[in-house]
Parts: structure tokens; sequence; C-alpha cells
């Protein structure tokens, strides 16, 4: 059990040789879902040798060109790769247009199936969910419609604890299951084994809240409350705060003051604006508040 | 008096980090002409170092992936710099929707004037004109409307011959610019000195063909004869000539044939399928039916 974060593009606005626009791969629970997807992002996905076909799940935060620009290019990509199965794409009302426009002019209709998940809710809501793992958006403040997503495992199935089980010859295999699913075991006599004394508790289930591009809104702090991992943009330091509020973007400072309020494991900083060169500053600046904190990168991987 | 030809991506289909889809800068009489605009043509244009002000002309052959996608990302780029001079944009009819619709919905308006000259006819026409260079469209034969581009330098003024000039001390520096627009001179007995034996020939004027998507198409040679360059895409070699047939492409042996028909002066070919792994066997297959063939590579630059 493990949640792996690959770091695809993390700079702000404008894409460079080296400076790739936002775009990550979370890997959990078997599903391979991208989020954010700028431009060059399909080009960055085989230099990290991702397998295309394993991607069933997009999230785009808005439709900014930095964050949505490479979508077009890997849906291309994946038709003529022969891709059969459904792509799911979920983002802003108008994502589906956005898209379809451009598959119908460039008269390069996918030859598979598409399923657009439109968001306009102002309200945190479920997008997705199977029996390992949910998504849900976190509403964020930018200057245009703007979703986080918040990745979360489901509590796991009960471990079975052998070395009391065994105690138990009564207790065969196709009880398992039952243990597993929290039920305590009931004796021909009716006699009861609790639960608890065969099982142990599941491993804990793990959290990666992603947060681009927003304005400081201490309010989603509840929504991501402990999370193991929190992804928050800092676009700017301190520095440029009044740009920060112009922009509706955030500091370095206030990513951090985030992950503080909401009590998080790890706080990955990202979406840097051009103007910085040494990165590390944004990395002092944040640890003033929040000392578990991280630079995102290109090709880094974050696992838990 | 030049003309530099630099190949910004050279490949079909699906980029990669090595391998760019088609893009080509055009530096002719002091314009720099944007020819097609795969998917990180503006990352491309960074690498090569090139002005991105200068670039006021993009002429986009036809409305597939591998030639227009990297467009909206840099026009929005454009904005990040805050351009204010005219982008003129040559296409085919439907790429103002392509742009606008993406623009309208990332709510990005450009903050300068965009004009859009969408093409629809099926005959070659002319597109751009100034005092010094012209441009006019090569309808090609694609599955999907597709022009080519003729660039061409207009014949300049002549040139002085001061040796002969100075013989004759009755014609004045102000007599100069008729005798280079060709004018004889009148002496005032009203006996005249031809103006061929006063000045001497411009330079031949230069052009550059571009004929890339399309099947052989012979007919196109008429309209392209005797450029100095043409590149004529080769995305097969004839051993998967049937290929070239379906997808209406050419292989390296129909481009050379259309360098021979067209008599240019050196064929350049490009828009490589990534079936191939040596692309020397695209140079060696065309080479025998036209010698003076080189191969489109990122990065390359051809100057007459």
């Amino acid at each position: 059990m493990s949640l792996k974060l690959k770091i695809l593009g993390c700079h702000s606005a404008i894409p460079s040789s080296s400076t790739h626009t936002t775009s990550q791969l979370l890997e959990i629970k078997n599903n391979f879902f991208l989020i954010d997807c700028g431009e060059g992002t399909q080009v960055q996905l085989r230099k990290y040798k991702v397998k295309f076909s394993k991607i069933k799940h997009i999230f785009i935060s808005h439709l900014h060109g930095d964050h949505v620009f490479g979508l077009i290019g890997l849906i291309s990509t994946f038709r003529l790769l022969n891709r059969e199965t459904v792509l799911n794409v979920y983002g802003p009302l108008g994502i589906k247009e956005f898209i379809c426009v451009q598959l119908k002019l460039t008269e390069s209709y996918a030859n598979y199936p598409i399923v657009f998940h439109e968001l306009d809710s102002k309200e945190s809501e479920l997008i997705y969910e199977d029996k390992k793992v949910k998504v849900s958006t976190i509403p964020l403040k930018h200057r245009i419609y703007t979703n986080g997503f918040l990745f979360q495992e489901k509590i796991g199935e009960r471990k079975l604890n052998m070395d009391a089980i065994v105690k138990h010859p009564e207790i065969e295999i196709c009880d398992y299951q039952n243990l597993k699913n929290g039920k305590d075991f009931v004796r021909s006599d009716l006699s009861i084994i609790s639960n608890k004394s065969l099982t142990h508790d599941p491993q804990k289930p793990l959290s990666y809240a992603y947060c681009s591009d927003t304005s400081f809104k201490p309010e989603i702090a509840e929504i991501i409350k402990n999370s193991d991992i929190l992804y928050h943009e800092s676009t700017f330091l301190e520095d440029r705060g009044d740009l920060a509020i112009k922009t509706k973007h955030s500091t370095a400072k206030q990513a951090a003051e985030i992950a503080k309020l909401a009590n998080v494991g790890m706080l990955i900083l990202g979406h840097y604006s051009s103007r910085y060169e040494n990165l590390n500053d944004f990395k002092k600046e944040a640890s003033t508040i929040f000392l578990n904190t991280h630079l995102a990168e290109e090709g880094k991987t974050f696992i838990i």
C-alpha cells in the first residue's frame, strides 16, 4: 500500500525546455490519475516512461493554458496509439466544448470513448469513487472557476490476526472474509468471539490534496484536514504579495499556513513564477511556518 | 540577401522529447515567417533563441494536431509577454474558431490584435505581399483541406555600375533611383544612355516552397517551378507506399520526383513516420531520383 506522486511539470505560465507547466501523475490503489495537463505533458509522460494506456482518469483544475493546453495533444495521441478503453476527463464546465471543437476542426474524432465530467459546483463534491479510492473537489479561489482535488484511499479490510485465529479451530477459512469485514465470530452455541480479538486494524488510508491555482483560502483547511500530502501552489514569495493578491495566487508563506491549519503530513510547493531564480527561497519562506516542506521539481517522485 | 530556414520540428504524428512535430522558421527579407506550429513549438523557439516579437506572420498548412496544437500556447505566451503588435495567422477555414473558442474558454483574450486569414480556395492564391516578398498557397492533397506555401522574393532594384556611371559626369546622385528602377538616362540634348550600360542585373530573387502534408501530386510542380528550395514531406519510404496512399502522404521517392519535375535547386525531406529508425534511408531513396537531397533535422539551418 503506497501513494506515489510524480511531478511532470511545476512551473507557471510559460513553458521552456527546462521548466514545464503543471502536470502530475498520482499512482494510488492501482489508479494512475493525471492531474492537470500543460503543453508538452505527453512528452513528459514519455520521458518518464509512463505507459499511456494506464491513464484512465484526467483531472483538470481549471481552464488556464498552463494547466490544460497539453490535453488535446494527449487525447489525439491516445487515438494514434489505438486506445480502446474509456477516458474520463474531470474539469470545469466548458472542457467538453474546449476539446470537442478541436477534435471537430482537426477532423480527428477519438476512436475510443471519452466521458466528460463537467464541474460547476462551488461546494466540495465527490466526483470519483471505486472500491478503494475516492476523489472529491476542493473549491479554490482563482481568476477563473477552479477546483483542487482530494484523493483519498478508503479504509481497507481488517487484517487477520492469524496467531489468535489458530487458537480457535472452529473458525474456518470460509469465515475469514466476514472477519475482514469487521464481523464478530458467532459459535454454534451462539457465544461470540469479538472481531477485535481476531483482527488488526487496517492500515491508515492515505490521502493527497492538490491545490492549484488559488488565492490564500483558509476555508479549504477543513476539507483537506490531516491529508498525508498537500501540494499547494506558491507562485510568489512574500516580497510580491501584492502580485499574489492581484493575480489570485498564493505565496510560499500562505501555502505553509494552509498546511499548518490543515495539519497535513507534508507540504509540496510548486507553480513557481519565472521571476524567481532560486527555488530554495520558496522552501525557506514556507519552512518558517511549516517545517516538513518540499519543493516540486520536474521528474521528482514523492512516495508514502 | 539571403534566405534562412530553421527546422524546429520535422516528425509526424506524435511528439517526443527528441522528435518534435512540424514547425519551421523562415527568415526572408527581414520577415520571420513561422510555418506550422506543432505542440511545443514555443519551447523550440526558445531553445533556438528566436525573439518572439519578430514573428508577425504564422502560416498553418492544415488543421491536424501535429501542425497546429502549439498555436494556442504560442498565442497565449505572446499575451503574457505583453505583445502589442498585430499577429497575422493564415490557415484553413475554421482556424479562427479553433483559436477563439480556446481563448474564450480559457478567459484569456489576446491583448494584441490577431488577424485571421482563412483559406478555402482550391487554386493557388496570393495571400501575403510586401515590397520585397510575396507568399502564395500551394493546394495540396491530403485527408483534410491543406495548403503548402510558396515564399518568393520579388525582383529587386537594378544595381548601379559605378565604374560606368563615373564616366558620365552629367549623371548626378539624384538620378540614381531612376537608374535603379530601370530607366535609361536622358541627356539635356535628349540623347540617351541605355540603362543596361549603367546598371547590373539585380540579384536573382530566391524562393522557398513548403509542401506538407500531401499525397503525390505532380500538378504542384508548375506552381513551385525552379524554386531554390523545396521542402516536401516524405512520411514513408517506398516499402510502405500502400500506407502513403491510404493516409494521403508521400514517399521519399515521390518527394524527389516532385523536386525533379519542378526543377528545384534543393530538396529537403521531413515529416518522417516514427516507424523508421534510420533517416538516412530517406535520403538514399530520394537521391536516386534527385541528387541534391537533404534531411530536415531539428535545429538544422539551411541558408542560401
